[in-house]
């Protein structure tokens, strides 16, 4: 078995806790530089950036700390960006729309970022850590990371997934429980039941695998933490609980309604992107809930939200974000990265010596 | 915080650890002693049985052992036997009995048992220990309870669930989290979401009410009870875990499912009573999937499929029967209960030393 020490010091940190990449906008240069700087893995989600931004949050991070850090990336499915749109569909993103001052029907230029540029560019940086996401890594850049001696963790959200990618020859995996916040990563079909709660997830898991496994999912505090490893995991993974901190660029709005949540107000829709995630409900879940099924696949329905997400993020109107957040969102706090990390470990060796 | 240890001390057991009352059969006399012989507490499902069937079920473990131990109802919920059932579910339950030869569209003659008959009964024997699910129990019950030193456990899935059996003057309360097999103990009506896993759900019950939680939901070994723990309960329940052992009630081809399950396996259904319950798919859930949201409410459902089981299980075929079971199954061993109690204790207790 992994031990929590083995993790780290393959990772070259002091603290085998890792900052979620979370695509959108939350993981800043500055939270990433800070939980690395304070002895965790902070971990730039990068899935929706271009090559050059990507490059340039680099140099941002390098600017601050010359520890280690992370990227992630969302593995590239196929998609028909002509899929047609249910007339339900439409006509309701389209009064979204009309109430946020909007043109109905926007024409989307671009659904996603080049998979090749985006990795091309890690590689030609020599990030330390690699991360994904939504599905196995091609066998061409596994290579070339483990040439330059970077680690390669994948995600999974069964067991199933986790033997996949174990086959792959990715170095560690995430296994994300049900809890988890954002997006879920699953990836393989015929699928009954890919809702697994971390609990029972992590140690199915552990006993499957031989790489050391990252506990991911309703982890937001020591007790959390404390609990991951007695499942077996030798890493842990947040990231909810760092996006409330100072430094996370998530909205305004976004952080505090994650610190208002409550265990019930945090939904699983595919209202956002096409893709199940998990968020704090608001008016635009709620709106489309009951065309769930209708909806567009990801990235086509991503693209078509764009608009009325960042003309939400402007009016400072909650209702029309995508609030992500895991199901323990209301353990969150408002202090710094740092901070953040410090009581986590004081935490964590607390409920060590209480059990 | 409550410790492990008054909690023990409270239910005057060794281990704070149950053996959740499964209702169906499973917790047979001998299961529940043996627990509780054991150190641990067993606890008898009685919901479906009738109170005379209870009284001597008690009797049968008092023979056994004089250890404390529990009994678990269903708190009745008004419903209509008279709901109308939709032509696609009748016709489709109708070629089930066809295929196990049974006459179509039996009768109901009793659709649940008499609860106050049931808790009359658990009065009048002095049950050390009474939780129930599904429900908030009546005061006059708890009151009734406490004065002759009983001690009450209720049953949540969320922490408004958690609150509100507080302030009803339970003793102490199970936190029901989503990977747990059997049926959901939800009872809060207009919850966005109930099926919060147990990594999320514990801490955030711990936070919020005083009296001593016990974890449920994924918990099958020695990991899981440390996590527990960890995660801030004074005690665990496992269900799963207890199904599989030598002296459970469950029929053989429902224990060598649980057995043989995987993660994946093990989905959330209405098909078998009416109410969401967590067990092994099988041809009937299948069956029933594309209907779910036309099935009849519990107990109705329960009643209308109490024919086409019995029959399944007097034919040996798995595809009929409920196979309840968490999302953990795969963990399940083929011992004693003594065996599994002993090997849960040991085992934490490595978790403890090795964190």
């Amino acid at each position: 078995m992994w031990t929590k020490k083995e993790v780290a010091k393959r990772l070259q940190i002091e603290w085998p806790i890792i900052q979620a990449g979370m695509a959108g906008g939350t993981t800043t240069p500055e939270l990433v530089a800070a939980v690395s700087q304070a002895g965790g893995l902070g971990t730039l989600g990068a899935a929706y950036m271009g090559a050059e931004q990507i490059r340039t949050a680099f140099g941002a991070f390098r600017k601050q700390t010359d520890k280690p850090f992370g990227v992630n990336l969302f593995i590239p499915e196929p998609f028909d960006p002509d899929q047609p749109v249910s007339e339900a569909v439409r006509q309701a993103m389209n009064d979204v729309r009309k109430s946020l001052q909007l043109p109905p029907d926007p024409a989307v230029n671009r659904y996603t970022e080049s998979f090749e540029e985006q990795i091309t560019v890690v590689l030609e940086e020599k990030v330390p850590v690699f991360s994904f996401t939504f599905g196995m890594l091609d066998q061409k850049w596994i290579r070339a990371l483990k040439q330059q001696g970077a680690t390669v963790i994948g995600t999974a959200t069964t067991v199933r997934e986790a033997a996949a990618l174990e086959e792959s020859g990715v170095d560690m995996l995430t296994a994300q429980g049900s809890e988890a916040g954002g997006h879920r990563g699953s990836f393989l079909p015929d699928s009954p039941s890919n809702l697994i709660g971390t609990m029972a997830l992590v140690p199915q898991v552990v006993d499957r695998v031989r790489i050391p496994v990252i506990a991911a999912g309703g982890i937001m505090d020591g007790r959390g933490i404390a609990a991951a490893f007695a499942l077996g995991a030798a890493g842990v993974q947040l990231g909810t609980a760092f996006l409330t901190c100072v430094e996370s660029g998530a909205h305004p709005l976004h952080k505090k309604a994650v610190r208002e949540a409550s265990d019930e107000s945090v939904v699983l829709t595919r209202a956002f992107s096409g893709k199940p995630a998990r968020g704090v409900t608001n008016a635009f879940i709620s709106l489309l809930e009951p065309m769930e099924q209708e909806l567009p696949t990801y990235p086509v329905q991503n693209g078509l939200t764009r608009d009325i997400r960042a003309a939400a993020a402007k009016q400072q109107n909650k209702e029309y974000l995508s609030l992500w957040a895991g199901q323990a969102a209301s353990l969150s706090q408002d202090v710094s990265a740092a901070e953040l990390l410090h009581r986590l470990v004081e935490e964590a060796e607390e409920v060590r010596r209480r059990l």
